[in-house]
């Protein structure tokens, strides 16, 4: 196995680890081994590492580092957000409001919370992807606990309005969740703003380690522990804490702070170019997602008559990385639930392409893609008995 | 913040990350940054990663890989299992044995089990910290789903009489579930010769990085997924994997596997040399757990009239870096709940000190100990109250 310098375009799957991130974790991977728990002093100087990413990760949504509850990943996250709100909040209701195309971290959740006599309404979106925030309203009922909304879509990119919906939830006295793995360190969020009472986000979807994320829960927010056991995480959340991953994380949250200003426009440009580049060389095609309110690396298309599956495989022939959609659903399902949601028939929805831009990116990757994409698509619609063309 | 290099006793806690467990992890955190869902040949080198560490995970506990379950530490592992198991099987009913010194990681959620409607026998030990077998099958009822007893005890040392306990459990067609944190790494373990059905064990107990355990689930037990979402981990854990994290867990498996027999007389021989060592110098203590069936690095002592974690501190200043007891509860409960179970009384559990020695641990780490302690308990115990001495 070599690195294979592949033209990645999967940055909203997982991002490469910044150097800086990485020499960041170093020292607490081969020196810094205490457990965080323990009274002396390799405890402590694990500790502080904790300590310092807690500021930095809370610094990156402006929340206070005494807010920031650190996981393994976005998923749990998800689950500790929609099963802890609920479970120390049933005495106010049973019922969660949502969206139809949530990550699986939290529609399969609800579904097992369904089970156990809890109740959903599930908003439908646009065909850009937008959830009204007039549907979330009209939803809402007396024993309605949680809005659980996520703030941009991992698939087509649609950033919802999101500060809206928290203004209707909070309105109702209703605890306001969303999922900020897509957007978090990439596009600017300050929690107060956004009005959420609760936000995921999660380390390697932007240049940090995978094995670590967090989940904002606002002071005074009633949530019952995911993980139980020892004291951990001021109780929340139980079990030894991956140090090197949450420095990591603290890391990259630092950076992403900084450096965000100056990538989103690149991102915009390197959007627009190979958009343009798709769309003058290949017909039949549809772009998903809202043009206006879009993660800035988000390019999802639809190519009639063919396959994703087929166009990922002979773009990897090519050293180019591209994903279906979400990685996470990849390996099961054929179709994406977040594809149905906008409208797309089956065949349609199995034809679609994320290339998700990453900061890595440089113009000869877009252009890359642009000279080899057209050629693949004419060769699999010819395989293709749908293709009259 | 710099290397202390501190004389570290507290492998039971944490262990030093080995230097070829690093080695191994590097590439994944640099290079193959993928996500292993993803289809293309960035997911597919991530996916090589896990699998080869599947392969190695399963090697030491001697179970098939595809048994194997990656989690983000023991907690995550011992929470999956009691919750999964008793979800997945609550038309059997709802009954649960355990004992007395499990980890808080199965006493906690055993709690909250408890509100839900579960019941639960919680079989006492005797003073040396051993469950009896006959008691956990006086304890079966018709309704009796599980028996979670752990292989040792993180604190005191017991090893338990598993493979007496599992044939009860099994005689009676009760799923037994083990946590080896403490032993997985340290001890052979074969786990059809245990006859367990599930085993929990972890990365940073056995000289690999935080962030990384396993659930061994035994082919045909029926057990919920805890985290859900994508498919990863075959549907029962869902969530990016910790890639780097679960890589160097199988290294460090793999290492345990071929060395545990070498490492096993040396901690054997430290131990009896810094057990030696303090009782020749120290009056009016106690080594607790038992001398037959005892963690080869560990050294559990009350020390009479004085406090533990004053001990702590003291050594720490001499650069020598022990424990109270479990470092998941040391900053909540005064008292250990493993000391009272084994019939301590609170200021004798309150003077209890874990020394646990590792595989990186020398004989001059052991004489500095040896040296350094005395003095500095007559002079704890000069300060105190309660000493007439």
């Amino acid at each position: 196995m070599e690195n294979k310098n592949y033209i990645y375009l999967d940055n909203a799957s997982s991002t490469k680890t910044d150097d800086r991130v990485i020499d960041e974790m170093l020292p607490f991977i081969k020196d810094f081994y205490g457990n965080p728990s323990s009274v002396h002093q390799a405890g402590a100087d694990a500790r502080e590492g904790i300590d310092k990413a807690r500021i930095r990760v809370a610094g990156l949504i402006d929340s206070n580092p005494e807010e920031i509850y650190f996981t393994s990943c976005g998923t749990e996250s998800n689950n500790f957000a929609l099963n802890g709100i609920m479970d120390a909040n049933h005495e106010k209701g049973k019922h969660i409001i949502t969206s139809s195309i949530e990550h699986l971290s939290i529609l399969n959740p609800l579904k097992e919370l369904k089970k156990k006599g809890y109740e959903e309404t599930i908003i439908p979106v646009d065909n850009e992807g937008f959830v009204s925030p007039e549907d979330v309203k009209k939803a809402i009922r007396p024993d309605t606990v949680l809005i659980s909304i996520m703030h941009a879509n991992n698939e087509i990119g649609t950033i919802q309005k999101i500060k809206e919906i928290s203004e209707i939830a909070g309105n109702s006295k209703i605890i306001m969740h969303s999922d900020g793995v897509a957007t978090a360190g990439i596009i600017p969020i300050n929690v107060n703003e956004l009005g959420v009472d609760c936000f995921s986000f999660s380390s390697q979807q932007m240049y940090g380690p995978k094995g670590a994320a967090a989940l904002y829960i606002k002071k005074g927010i009633r949530i019952k522990p995911f993980i139980l056991g020892g004291v951990q995480e001021r109780g929340r959340r139980a079990g030894t804490e991956n140090i090197p991953g949450i420095v990591g994380f603290g890391k990259a949250c630092e950076i992403a702070k900084v450096e965000m200003k100056k990538n989103y426009p690149v991102l915009i440009r390197l959007r627009s170019r190979l958009i343009k580049g798709i769309m003058d060389n290949i017909k039949e095609i549809t772009l998903n997602g809202s043009m206006e309110n879009r993660l800035p690396g988000n390019v999802h298309i639809s190519f009639e008559y063919i396959e994703g599956e087929s166009i990922v495989l002979f773009l990897n022939m090519q050293g180019i990385t591209v994903a279906t959609g979400s990685s996470c659903a990849s390996q099961a399902l054929k179709v994406s639930h977040v594809c149905t949601a906008i409208g797309l028939g089956q065949a349609t929805a199995q034809g679609s392409i994320l290339f998700s831009i990453g900061k890595y990116n440089t113009e000869a990757d877009i252009d890359k893609v642009i000279e080899v994409l057209p050629p693949i698509i004419e060769k699999l619609r010819k395989m293709s008995p749908l293709y009259k063309g």
